[in-house]
């Protein structure tokens, strides 16, 4: 493993213990056991270290929507992937990384690596609005809510997990999923 | 209109318009028109002046939901209520605040205002998790969810607006409790 990928993968080790807004530089530099300095060799800061963390796996949610979107599955059965492949490509680790990412855009994007994660993001979102209206036009949902409000609601359920969720307390994240699927579903079904 | 309350209004201003994290000590001197140095003689710093202007709206939370659970109406109105509740007391604007002080609450807290803080959320926490259970005691909710994590998503929900609600765009409060609740609503509501 080159000391890159050293860095990014104690990066994430330190940033799980101690929390993101807790970690400092130092504090990864001491991870890896190099100078703070060696750090920005590398990077330019903790923000281009969260970046690069958090990109794959925006990639993966990006990829798993898509494929739930072309999938011949009913609505029903799209809406419960779908918040399976939010909760799983961002389990709590990666969301509370992406969550805080999103508290502080304003960094230097030096190599355009934001822009594409913000592009994910957008088209991330869009997707998600479209899950819903797809739904809406097919009647497995009903169709007096708005698709993107919807949409927001059920993304803010997921991504609060980034505040609360201990994987060493008893809910496990398939609970999560099924209870947060029923919940939502329900919600926006059609009454017979 | 004393120096510290001025303080506490133009931050408000300041925090709102540029953001929490965006924000520094300096702004807030420029906003009032006084040194840097003279903030610290009122406050030990950003934190303390956001404890200071989210702790009101934290008890209107509080008493808020208080007087929901004492009430006479059903469940599912309730509901709806506390969903109400949440997002008037604590507007956008406020949200964003208690939100960005949820991220680092580990300055020091010289005169128990942050514990004061963290005991409002917890029993507020609480209110809504027994909010849940009630309903699903006297039939109003459907009861094979957790009550708790019900609580958690709806919350969640709710808190999530501080990422993206614009009150300059289309969506009105009033549309976003009403889609909220009919969205939950529905999902804890027993089917007959």
């Amino acid at each position: 493993m080159g000391r890159r990928n050293e860095i990014l993968q104690r990066a994430t080790e330190v940033f799980e213990r101690k929390g993101v807004t807790q970690t400092s530089i130092e504090d990864i530099a001491q991870a890896v056991g190099i100078k703070r300095e060696a750090i920005y060799y590398y990077f330019r800061g903790r923000h281009d270290i969260l970046l690069e963390i958090i990109l794959p796996s925006s990639k993966e949610l990006l990829t798993g929507i898509e494929a739930i979107r072309d999938s011949d599955t009913p609505g029903a059965e799209k809406l419960k992937d779908a918040v399976r492949n939010h909760l799983l490509a961002y389990d709590p680790r990666y969301l509370e990384m992406s969550v805080a990412l999103r508290e502080d855009l304003f960094f230097s994007d030096g190599d355009g690596k934001l822009r594409e994660l913000q592009d994910i993001w957008h088209r991330y979102g869009d997707l998600w609005a479209e899950l819903i209206e797809d739904g809406q036009m097919t009647g497995a949902f009903r169709s007096d809510l708005d698709a993107k409000l919807v949409s927001y609601a059920i993304l803010g359920m997921c991504n609060w997990l980034s505040r609360w969720f201990d994987p060493k307390k008893d809910l496990s994240l398939d609970e999560i999923i099924d209870t947060y699927f029923k919940l939502t579903f329900e919600g926006i079904q059609p009454r017979g």
